[in-house]
């Protein structure tokens, strides 16, 4: 396995592979950032055709964790050293990077991924080979994935310790629209309508608004990063959530906020009661199974265990 | 002291001040709802005559404690007979109850309250002496207070171990629309553009949508009983949070969040970063002390001992 990027995510795929018994190497475009990695005795270097014609000898899934503004130039180095190879990234918008896979002309052997680990830190000190335990990772189901590669990718969000959700890129992009990107506007706009209430306002704020403030203390360039990522879905869940407090509004020109209220209450309960399901009767590469591993994606289901049709 | 309704904040209340040693007595509609109260030897009843006339026998300081819908019948009984005595409340809005009072000819002896302290729970069982530790109380710097009203009603406050915020009724609601009740509004909205993800997004979600979604569990009866009796100013808040995420929509179609980022992670280091102040330089009576202790307030100022200018 080649992981490109030793970031936060990169790293901590390096270590946990590694500690899974995995043979991997890595690149990184800045030496500073592996010289901690190299003391602790990994397979690092800031040869990226080295690393990539390694990759293509040995048929090595290549893991693409740098951020979405260097994916490019990296896909352009796999077009000409490992066209070949099996690729996944773990980038946290998927619809962007599949697009520019294509158009490097790479989807045949490309799946996305993205596992849904904190990422406030960075550096190799902040790496950990536990960062994706009993965490969810996402792997692609578009249309035209290759059964072998998902195999590989889902093994490789398996031995990190997640749980394999499977999704089309496009209802991925909307669903972290909605639970991930959105809270953060919410939390930045609640901030400021708080503050701009002084040190009274402030001075009176307890549970409510801390808790509903929180994510507004994330660094403001990893936030951006993240919502300007998936503007295109984070414009469709904000336009809903528009939606919802502008009909709030109007009702509290009736002293009413009954329809929000029992509607927001019902759906937070929706969230706290949402079970999830074993996937077990899905076996890549046979017929169907794309569609069969994003339906029950949709419904909640994840997969810990692969079933593989190949008899090796 | 007479404490008009014995729910969590009043039957808090009444064992507050009997632990701080003071004389207090309690009444409540319902008979059941005391019988609790009662076993623990507390002096309770269900004849508001009874209580209203030892008050104003006593020139006790009544608290009224029953929840909004209640207050007009209260000061009904109380304009009829103890007209003289010394009134304060709990309730959570401030210029409605104000209103309420001025409407029964009751202003001249009233200053109203607010401790900003947990009401999810409720009954006699859910009642504890130490509910107010350490949390603000809002006491009324309306025009027209009696300084010797102000005094005994912050006095209350100090005796149940609060810090006394002074603040007018109108800058009180409008604060506690930002800080409480808007953080639900969102918190409702953002549940619902969550879980009309479905399944897959819900799987998804992480620490914001937990966070930013928290008080959408609160029981619905008591978030619509917050928010409706705040209304007027809940609207202003609404709209000022409206104005930030529509026009942060705007900047979405330019795929920027930048404006609403910086502003939010601003304001909630204003948060993180606020002080509040000892106000230790008015005395109660004194010219001027009513806006003194308003504009401290506006500042950031609590008043934890209270300067009297009578000599005993």
């Amino acid at each position: 396995m080649c992981v490109l990027g030793l970031g936060l995510i990169g790293g901590s795929i390096l270590r946990a592979t590694h500690d899974a018994g995995r043979r991997v190497w890595g690149w990184n475009r800045s030496a500073d950032a592996i010289a901690g990695a190299a003391d602790d005795g990994y397979d690092v270097g800031t040869d990226l055709t080295a690393a990539l014609t390694r990759a293509a000898d040995e048929d090595a899934l290549i893991v693409i964790a740098v951020p979405m503004p260097a994916v490019d130039s990296v896909l352009q180095a796999i077009a000409e050293h490992a066209p070949a190879a099996p690729i996944t990234d773990v980038v946290s918008v998927k619809a962007e990077v599949a697009a520019a896979v294509a158009a490097r002309g790479l989807q045949a052997r490309y799946v996305g991924g993205h596992p849904m680990a904190g990422t406030n830190h960075s550096g190799w000190s902040a790496t950990d080979p536990a960062l994706f335990a009993d965490a969810v990772w996402v792997v692609s189901t578009d249309p035209g994935v290759d059964a072998d590669v998902w195999v590989r990718v889902a093994q490789l969000a398996l031995d990190c310790g997640s749980v394999v959700v499977p999704a089309g890129s496009i209802e991925h992009d909307s669903a972290v629209a909605r639970i991930s990107h959105l809270p953060h506007l919410l939390a930045e706009a609640l901030a400021i309508v708080g503050a701009a209430g002084g040190p009274l306002a402030l001075g009176l704020a307890a549970g409510s608004f801390r808790d509903g403030t929180r994510v507004a203390s994330s660094a403001p360039n990893l936030v951006r990063a993240m919502t300007e990522g998936n503007a295109t879905a984070l414009r469709n869940a904000l336009d809903e959530a528009l939606h919802a407090l502008t009909t709030a509004r109007e009702k509290l020109n009736e002293n009413s906020t009954e329809t929000l209220v029992d509607a927001g209450h019902a759906a937070r309960l929706q969230y706290e009661q949402h079970q999830r399901f074993d996937i077990t009767d899905v076996t890549p590469g046979e017929p169907g199974w794309r569609e069969n591993l994003q339906d029950a994606g949709r419904r909640g289901g994840v997969v810990r265990q692969i079933r593989s049709a190949s008899p090796g």
